[in-house]
């Protein structure tokens, strides 16, 4: 799909039903039905998966991490290489972050200042500089189609004052991050401001309404699901997507499990990224209809039956026992089918999110899903 | 594809070319087009492909090891899951090899006595025995299509004494195969035997007419690229062919590099195997008509050009540059990219060298890729 720029960045509402929502995101590269899950290709790979298969899954948009790609290849390279989409093989809309989590989480010696943050690279020392212009010139360099506002992820726990000096640095990033892109994206590229305040209502209404004041395509929430528990992630949602408003996407970042993404699509959340789906299936974990497998389980060794009779994955066809082998054995096919399967379980939760929306149904439907991903046998093993 | 028994396994010798044999091998579960090349499926996966990838390369059959898959997950696991073919999804044709020589090269504490061979698994210490009926045990309770006889791999050197010592064994060994397989195989599965006899053209000899006598569907070489250079290699080909019957298969057990292929061809085998495509492709390396590649060349950072531009593999078609960006972030999709074009070149070169055959170049054609395999630049890097 080449990028069609007279379909400039439009989001239309289509139904809600309570505080959940169904909605399009029109894009040059084509619509992101939402909600939405993003597959993570942070290297520019969605690991152990070939792009044509994350497509098929049913992913309309994947995100990818502008910090490793800054570092490795490079991003004047894949620029000069015709940009990310030709780079990686995929050719629907990329969202990019804007590398402030992964230099607080990956990098060493990282020094936060007011232009910007100081950081070692992971990979060979090398010092790096990321200031809101240059993280906006990176994710142009990429070609990205959703930017992010460089932001100071703020670490959990913090004090209010602590919380507040964070969010406002970050509000004061997010003011430069908007310029930069002014004067460098793309006709039809678009940017998102990013909320922070950690746990506090005050200061999550405070830098909800100084984004708006900036004004951006859409609106995510930051700092979550670093420790701070489900009940005051799902507090902060709630309060947060109040304040957000109505017409523009909101995208809750690096979440999550099917529970918790559910739980936010209650909350009005329309766009969701996670590695968890192509993580786990690394480590010999599996999300089916019937709840979460560990298949390194001796009790898989002959069992028959497939991975997840309920799924329409090609993945999820093979058997237990067989995937039990592959696992035991070290296999890479193990890895391959697992991120497969899950990523296509992800995907397919996404759309039954969205039929049940349409059908106003969500609630019962979230409830069964959070019943089967609760229930003892068929929860999360191990 | 189901077993369709009323296709028995049957040779047909379709055109020949100086030595080299065009022809195909109908079996119950497909036909198998010689020369063929098998990718290996060592532990019931060709590493890092899906089933229906290998398929779609052009392989008409795959190999699996008897003596990984009775370690693990077991052969009475296997049968009871419904066979191999069922337990990895291929539904095509499968040779097995008896065992012997992974007992050689992986286990440890070996013990060969007349009876068969004792050993300690690679991958918990057990002790197994495998005896000449056990291994067609084994290769039935698999289900395997093409089963071969337990031999000894002679050590490389070995004296003519030890070379003939361990030949006369495999030959008692082979017997005692037949007769196990006679009264345990399936309608339309086919057993094979194997000459062995190290590099000496008497001991050779005598061992193809020990088999000869005995009977067998098909005939193959082994002990062979164990260490003895290329040249005694093809001359003991050169030499076992010529005694060979004609209207069996002959198979070139562990072969090899493109150049020995061919080579082998002209001397008039129909039948590899060999872990390089796959291997090389966890490591790197990648075989292209311009020659072999080393990927983790920083020469190909920038280099925008297809893997292989004269491949029709959707693998050939990532540039150099993402498979380089790939390999040096030790991403999984590069070992898949690497490995599915690599096992497609191997399908792609079986498939030309048979058309050459048919349309008497092959001659020509051998040395046409030989030099592009042996040109300075174009040849094996690093």
């Amino acid at each position: 799909m080449q990028r069609d720029v007279t379909k400039p960045f439009a989001f239309i509402l289509k139904a809600q039903d309570g505080r959940a929502r169904l909605g399009e995101i029109a894009m040059p590269r084509g619509r992101i039905r939402t909600p939405a899950f993003m597959p993570v290709g942070t290297a520019a790979t969605v690991k152990a998966m070939l792009p044509e298969t994350v497509r098929a899954t049913g992913a309309d948009i994947i995100l990818a991490n502008t910090y490793h790609l800054m570092l490795r290849p490079g991003a004047e390279r894949i620029a000069k290489l015709g940009g990310l989409h030709r780079f990686m093989g995929w050719d629907g809309p990329i969202l990019t972050d804007s590398g402030g989590y992964q230099v607080m989480s990956l990098s060493k010696l990282r020094r936060i200042q007011e232009h910007g943050v100081t950081f070692q690279s992971h990979i060979d020392g090398a010092t790096h500089l990321l200031t809101p212009e240059r993280a906006i010139e990176v994710q142009c360099l990429l070609g990205a189609d959703i930017q992010m506002v460089l932001d100071e992820c703020t670490p959990f726990p913090a004090t209010h004052d602590e919380a507040r000096s964070s969010m406002e640095l970050s509000m004061r990033w997010a003011e430069r991050s908007k310029q930069a892109f002014q004067s460098m994206a793309a006709p039809g590229q678009a940017l998102f401001g990013i909320v922070q305040g950690s746990i506090y209502p005050d200061l999550r209404e405070q830098s909800a309404g100084v984004l708006q004041d900036v004004g951006f395509d859409g609106y995510a929430i930051g700092g979550l699901a670093v420790g701070e528990g489900q009940e005051a992630m799902l507090d902060t949602v709630t309060l947060t997507t109040s304040v957000l408003p109505e017409d523009r996407p909101r995208y809750l970042m690096g979440v999550g499990t099917p529970q918790d993404m559910l739980a936010a699509i209650a909350r009005g959340i329309d766009m969701f990224d996670c590695v968890m789906p192509t993580r786990s299936g690394r480590h010999n974990q599996a999300f089916t209809w019937g709840g979460r497998l560990n298949l390194r389980n001796a009790r898989y060794a002959d069992d028959q039956s497939p991975l997840d009779a309920e799924s329409a994955c090609p993945a999820a066809k093979y058997s237990r026992a067989y995937l039990h082998h592959l696992v035991k054995s070290g296999e890479v096919l193990g890895a391959m089918l697992l991120s497969w399967a899950n990523v296509h379980f992800y995907q397919e939760l996404i759309a039954r999110a969205r039929e049940a929306i349409n059908g106003r149904a969500f609630a019962a439907f979230a409830e069964d899903v959070t019943r089967r991903y609760s229930a003892s046998n068929g929860g999360e093993e191990e």
